[in-house]
């Protein structure tokens, strides 16, 4: 099979596009009109978010929040009658932020914002007080040298500003909160600062995982806000020395259960085939997670509550998984492959949400064969034509998620559901990832644009990314 | 003269200022280019920002800060060869926060991003616990009566979006602020939240002062965030308790002693006639008061600086104020009124800059007569043609500046230095208020608006507010 699709022509595939655009309009026009309609008039996404967001609070694997939300997850998809509703055991690691402050204490005495970074060890139980060192990039680290012993470095590289085409670039602008606590601890640095991820701020702290290795020291690690971080650095620019004090009571305590969610949508004819939509239940121990990612949950558990309310059972099973521990840990993305190993070959495809539920904007697709990869793009072009009513028929290649990519070995075709991404990561991992920044409008299109989505690709008579026979 | 001025004809008006006008633009042209030429290509106000923000800390009346402030105020104004530059004395009230947090604590246990709101008093040692009822406004607040008696109320009224005509509305958003405790003691409440006073949020708290009357008892009073404010109410109108616990151990401490700061550009012919010229050198204890009003004082005291360097002095003098305890209590600039109540016949005008040192837009000019005021108006509308170049050319009428204000029983024509609006109100008495917020070019622009502005009103022949002879 692999190898006739690596020759497939080029020919073929526009050949194959112009037939199941055709196909698939025919076909699900008028589901999709009924789905988007039926969704935008009426659905319980808001009720779901308000539930799992107000009602529960933080949510952070460990906590009695996360157990919570677990539960709430399970009962809702019963109210909702979903089907082979169950729980799927996964270890996480138990990480307590506890008390936590860091403030300058020279040139004078100035509270930081700051949140420390997921899984980063604490403080002796003073803390740590020392003269503070700036690096902007890898460029200035280097350069430092010894200059970091006995010090406190702080990595004040900003994020650019959101690019329409370019995006956030978070994965670039992230990698000194990964890398920086071992970078600094390599120099012999007591304790590391990063300034925040984010391209905007209100004096807001983000946090996030960070990670150390097995030979150097493990130093407590902290984000500062984006304004801090530029003040100590415009003052040591100025040739003041600059002295802080971090206390940190952060502290790992091994892994405990959890759980990943499951619920289904049952497909008539060949309910073993699956595809898995979904997010991530967990969430980091500040604000509430709205964006990240109750909405990528909720959205999940909405779109097959739409398709069954409307009597709209696809061919195939559409399988909502609700992961455990995607923010520190991906266990339970992990486990879900791990534990459906033998199942892969029948995972038709897996979307992830998890980029926030701002205006859908369409899907991007991502496969271990390239090729493969660019059949399912065209195939999904088709597709998202029936979105095009909502504005979310944008598709893109080579992205999809976090907690499905643990897929990507056994060949599932991965996708990532899109959004508007301008404003996310002003809210990323901060205090202010809250309700009040969901719109109820946009949270019913996402709905909207998974339903259909998920109920094409479970219901086509082709395969995502198997070129169509004609 | 009084008199003559009221009765003067809209005729004469017009009249008057189309001869100003070419007065005005022939006479200054020329050192209006230079001023803000010289002031674009270079200046200190960023320094100088640098050392009052960065350098110096927070500076809430009664703090160690303020005072530096001061001293830094007067040594930076005398380093520039301004002249009579001295010290004033003002008693301000000492108010301390101290140590505060809020929580929720029914129906989960969640941490409330709060901040005191000045002057408040504290509560008992061990905190206040009680369930909160909502109110949205006074229809609201009156509705409830009874049902606030050992509660604690929250205010949840949300501040409009920016509107470009109508401004960011403070006046009508703070009124909870102002008047909320007295509200909710009136009617047996415990303790008094209200919603932070900003369109915009990132879960900031925005403080401010607020005040109580003799009758009703003192309640503890904070500010909570937007999205805290905003969840409760969703959780009180989903029919949830919602149990709070505040702990404040803010405190009073009587009145100390402060000062406003003087310095001048002496004028070269009626030196006695002045034209006063600042901002409030005091600032809320989060942050750095960069825009509030950090910024409103250094262009002050730039906009002098820079005339003197291009050695061009006003026939009058230009005298740079800044205020103490503008933020909780408006001593400083009463006891400046009260100390120069003899010359106030003497002061030509007043300019306050108290709305951050975005993009100046121009100057809004208020007087206790209203024919004077329109007086003061058209001829501004002609000086401030030669701000063209930087888009500083609105004239509007009816509003000022707090600090200046004690001076309008006086008859001294009052004016506000308009900038472009809004985002201030985003970090307004907010931990956000930072200098990265301010932009250095637009803090140029703001400096060589009021530079020009100052430099033409010392310096025109006739006076602002009185009519042309011809």
């Amino acid at each position: 099979m692999m190898k006739q699709i690596a020759l497939v022509s080029m020919t073929l595939l526009v050949f194959a596009g112009g037939c199941s655009r055709n196909t698939i309009a025919e076909t699900y026009g008028e589901d999709a009109r009924k789905i988007i309609q039926a969704t935008l008039d009426k659905n319980d996404a808001w009720t779901k978010m308000e539930e799992l967001c107000d009602g529960i609070g933080y949510r952070l694997s460990g906590s009695p929040g996360l157990e919570q939300a677990v539960e709430w997850a399970v009962a809702s998809m019963k109210a909702d009658g979903q089907e082979r509703v169950h729980t799927e055991t996964v270890m996480v690691p138990k990480w307590v932020r506890g008390n936590e402050w860091a403030k300058m204490v020279k040139p004078h005495e100035y509270e930081l914002h700051m949140l420390g970074l997921g899984l980063s060890v604490g403080t002796p139980p003073n803390g740590i007080t020392a003269p503070v060192v700036c690096v902007k990039d890898e460029k200035e680290f280097e350069a430092l040298g010894d200059q970091m012993k006995g010090k406190i470095v702080l990595f004040n590289n900003p994020m650019p500003e959101y690019h329409p085409e370019k995006g956030a670039q978070y994965g670039t602008a992230v990698r000194f909160r990964s890398r920086g606590p071992r970078m600094a601890s390599e120099k012999g640095a007591l304790a590391c600062l990063v300034r925040s991820v984010t391209a905007y701020s209100l004096r807001s702290p983000h946090t996030g995982a960070t990670s150390y290795d097995k030979e150097t020291p493990k130093i407590p690690a902290a984000a500062i806000s984006t304004e801090d971080a530029a003040m100590i650095s415009r003052l040591t620019a100025r040739g003041e020395e600059v002295i802080v004090k971090l206390k940190m009571d952060a502290k790992n305590h091994g892994m405990v259960p959890s759980a990943n969610v499951i619920g289904e949508l049952r497909g008539s004819t060949r309910p073993d085939e699956v595809l898995v939509i979904g997010g991530h239940l967990d969430a980091w121990d500040v604000g509430h997670g709205a964006h990240d990612d109750a909405g990528g949950c909720v959205i999940a558990m909405e779109a097959i509550n739409v398709l069954r309310r409307l009597n709209l059972i696809p061919k195939r099973t559409i399988r909502v998984v609700l992961w455990t521990n995607e923010e520190n840990g991906l266990n339970g993305g992990r486990q879900y492959a791990k534990d459906h190993a033998d199942e892969m070959p029948k995972h038709i495809g897996a979307i992830e949400s998890d980029s926030g539920v701002f205006a859908p904007k369409g899907i991007s697709v991502q496969h271990r064969d390239a090729n493969i990869q660019a059949i399912a793009a065209k195939q999904l072009e088709d597709i998202l034509q029936l979105l095009e009513p909502i504005n979310a028929n944008m598709v893109k290649e080579g992205w999809s998620g976090a907690d499905i990519s643990p897929m990507k070995p056994a060949g599932v075709v991965l996708m990532g559901f899109m959004v508007e991404g301008s404003t996310y990561f002003h809210l990323h991992h901060s205090h202010a990832d809250t309700l009040d920044k969901v719109n109820p409008d946009e949270l019913s299109r996402c709905v909207a644009a998974l339903a259909v989505v998920s109920y094409v690709l479970a219901d086509m008579p082709g395969r995502l990314g198997v070129p169509s026979e004609n």
